[in-house]
């Protein structure tokens, strides 16, 4: 077939799907170039970095964040800015740890950090003999044999998947649970492989869990660098019998008061129907926070700015939420749901930002096959902007406990191949942000909210006269 | 249209220009994996960075990286490796660069760095006054008001452009053409703000030319980071006599003998048509030249690798070709069309990859419509890989030289949002290139390859019969 049968095929098809205006496109290129020229989202994520740096729930540093980000937003003329209570889980690493093994009478000292909840190691330290498995599979036929030893988790993610999440998924149960799993056999300590695809000396932290174990059976548990691990495993071949030593003073305090910090523009048509867009203001302890989730914050701020600076008047009112304790707990993500079901808020949609600061690709929904051919038919307004990824898929943790029939959960996708260099670890830090690949991102976000509020979502009870 | 309905009217558009074999999908999956899980680029590169380092044409660094990777090549068992003589222009820096000028009685030094081909001021500096413009128009109504002063171009990327190559092209005429067109008007020298959408300090050296001028109205031209030209600019605003002073002892030599570097497997079916893959090894010399353009060097370099290692006997025989004076010169890349039309090789594809190391999106092409057609075809084979651009556009300037009727020529387009931030600056260094985005690019090129070399390309003697 040749161009010009194959474009009359195209367009033929394509009108018949058409569904917004010859003004979007206008539209849409205002908020990319007011986001490029004008963002805010970089100079916030600075402060947020710089001047706060990492912020885990219950710490100072959370409470700052609190208070900068809510103090920005009423600096935008938004109609609402508020605190939502929640009270989040407080736990401490304490002081930097440490862990080494012996071998052929030098000392190996290795980069290790204690997992997210994990409990302190004695005040001595910990040494065992150390058991390498790649799986819980592999533990389980290793079962008593691991009593008195220290298991070590050294399943890689799989560098073959092109979206680093999947490879992410598909080992972050080590992390999560393999404490509680060794825990159950008699280990007395584990050390997981950091997730992350590069081969370097940062180990990665993240959240674990004892779930119901008795406090007897609840072991310290530390993540270990690629490298470190590496280097383990490989002397681990020539010495079955290597002890490996870790000491960690990590602690747990009672739950603490903090906020999800909100603000709104109200609708002119709709006002009852909310729109969120949102990231978690809390983050891990080691870097400054900046991809996970500084970037996600700051984007979801300049949504609303975008919006007001691009002259929109949305017709549904338009929130920004902060999350508070998305990394470990999900409390502010619960206690935002919660709320929004006892006051009867009917939330249309939802929009996490999540996924690091990087060239933002596209979105990945939960929602209804109506509202995604709604999204299908505004794929061409995307594409002089390289945005190209419109698949059905995960949202993100913080909305997640949105979902109903009607509502449309999306979650930006922006390009995942350095995330996970960063993620939970102390290079997780603003340097590693680029100005226009986090202004990208805000721009492609807003331009998303734009439609959906010009537009509306498909809901059950008018999916039928959409159909035909 | 309800979901059902549109597929099944996308299914039959589809099918009808369906021109790939099921088989294709997995040749295209191990294309990827075998990069992935056992690429070469990383490690070339961090030799090429690393042990060597910036390789301007004509030095001894460049000497090296010829001989490295003849010798790379020589260890992966390709028919045919051997050097193509080329002679090369022979310029360099000299001393670091010095800049300064006086306001309210502080000195204020600036970053500055002598652009590529630039005479050297006098060897105790240059002092003048400085007049800023943003644009040869700016110059022009000027005129000889400028005579005897230092002419300071600071006009600036667009960042409301989204590919960032299309910003640069918007202003790079400052850089190459700026001391000439001063040179003409009787001012001293020049001052080129960096082309660095980014506000830092690294300035950005880049090629120029004197073209026809007489050597007496050949003057020094340098470029000053980003943001001290907005330095420089702010106080010029408050005193218009400021003068300027730079230091540069830069010199051009006479031509040398280089060469470029080329390998070879010869095609099983059509050994006589052949298909070149290939990037520039020479570089600046500020960095170690990672992005610009190691990572295009050793992608190619790994293209026929992967080949081998994926099981691929290409039909026709594959080249990849290491130019040699991109940069100042383009000696290479004409070097090589001249040589193959003396020997009348018969060349019916070429792809470049000089855009960086960075995740890639696709490319462009500069071919006829129908292989533009049988290009398109080929998406659904690309989207697992999140590689979605393919549109008409510039390839490249190395392979430029071969375009006639019937070639198809290929540009790799990885994200072009970091690109300009290292563009011909110090910080064009192997710790800014990411190693899955690198290997990335490579399948993405051997993965085109594959495919035109097993469907072949559209000739004119052949495009009727594909029409219908």
């Amino acid at each position: 077939m040749n161009n010009m049968k194959k474009n009359t095929l195209l367009l033929v098809l394509f009108s018949s799907i058409l569904s917004f205006a010859q003004s979007d496109d206008a539209t849409v290129k205002t908020i990319y170039s007011q986001s490029l020229t004008n963002g805010k989202a970089y100079v916030w994520l600075d402060y947020l970095s710089n001047q706060i740096g990492g912020r885990l729930s219950g710490s100072t540093n959370a409470d700052k964040a609190v208070q900068y980000t809510k103090s920005e937003l009423e600096k935008l003329g938004l109609d609402n800015v508020w605190l939502q209570e929640v009270m989040v889980p407080k736990w401490e690493r304490g002081e930097k740890e440490i862990a080494y093994f012996d071998t052929r009478g030098e000392r190996e000292n290795v980069n290790i950090c204690a997992l997210g909840g994990s409990v302190a190691t004695p005040e001595s330290g910990l040494k065992a003999q150390v058991v390498e498995v790649k799986s819980f599979e592999e533990l389980a036929t290793l079962g008593l044999a691991v009593k008195g030893k220290i298991v070590f988790f050294n399943g890689a993610m799989n560098p073959e998947l092109i979206n680093t999440f999947e490879a992410y998924g598909g080992c972050s149960k080590q992390r999560y649970a393999g404490a509680y799993e060794a825990g159950k056999l008699g280990a007395v300590g584990v050390i997981v492989r950091s997730l992350n695809l590069r081969q370097d000396d940062f180990p990665h932290t993240g959240s674990m869990s004892y779930m119901d174990l008795p406090n007897s059976q609840r072991i310290p548990s530390a993540a270990i660098s690629t490298n470190d691990a590496n280097k383990l495993s490989e002397v681990l071949k020539k010495d079955k019998n290597l002890e490996f030593y870790f000491k960690q003073s990590c602690k747990q305090f009672e739950d603490v008061l903090s906020y999800n910090v909100i603000g709104e523009i109200t609708g002119s048509e709709f006002p009852n129907e909310y729109m969120v867009v949102g990231g978690h203001l809390d983050s891990w302890d080691l870097g400054d926070g900046s991809h996970d989730d500084g970037a996600g914050v700051v984007q979801s701020m300049d949504v609303l700015r975008l919006l007001k600076e691009s002259g929109i008047k949305p017709k549904r009112t338009i929130r920004v939420v902060l999350f508070m304790n998305e990394e470990n707990g999900l409390r502010g993500g619960k206690k935002y749901a919660e709320e929004a079901k006892r006051k009867n808020e009917y939330h249309v949609f939802a929009l996490e930002s999540d996924s690091g600061g990087f060239t933002p690709r596209g979105f990945s929904f939960d929602c209804s096959d109506a509202n995604m051919d709604k999204v299908l038919s505004w794929e061409p307004l995307f594409k002089p902007y390289l945005i190209h990824y419109f698949e059905k898929g995960y949202s993100g943790a913080d909305i997640g406990p949105l979902k109903n029939d009607n509502i449309v959960l999306a979650g930006l996708r922006p390009d995942s191949q350095r995330y996970f260099d960063h993620h939970h670890a102390s290079n997780d830090t603003f340097d590693t942000v680029n100005k226009r690949e986090l202004e990208l991102g805000a721009a492609t976000m807003t331009s998303l909210i734009y439609l959906f509020d010009k537009y509306g979502t498909v809901t059950i009870s008018n999916v039928e006269e959409i159909k035909d």
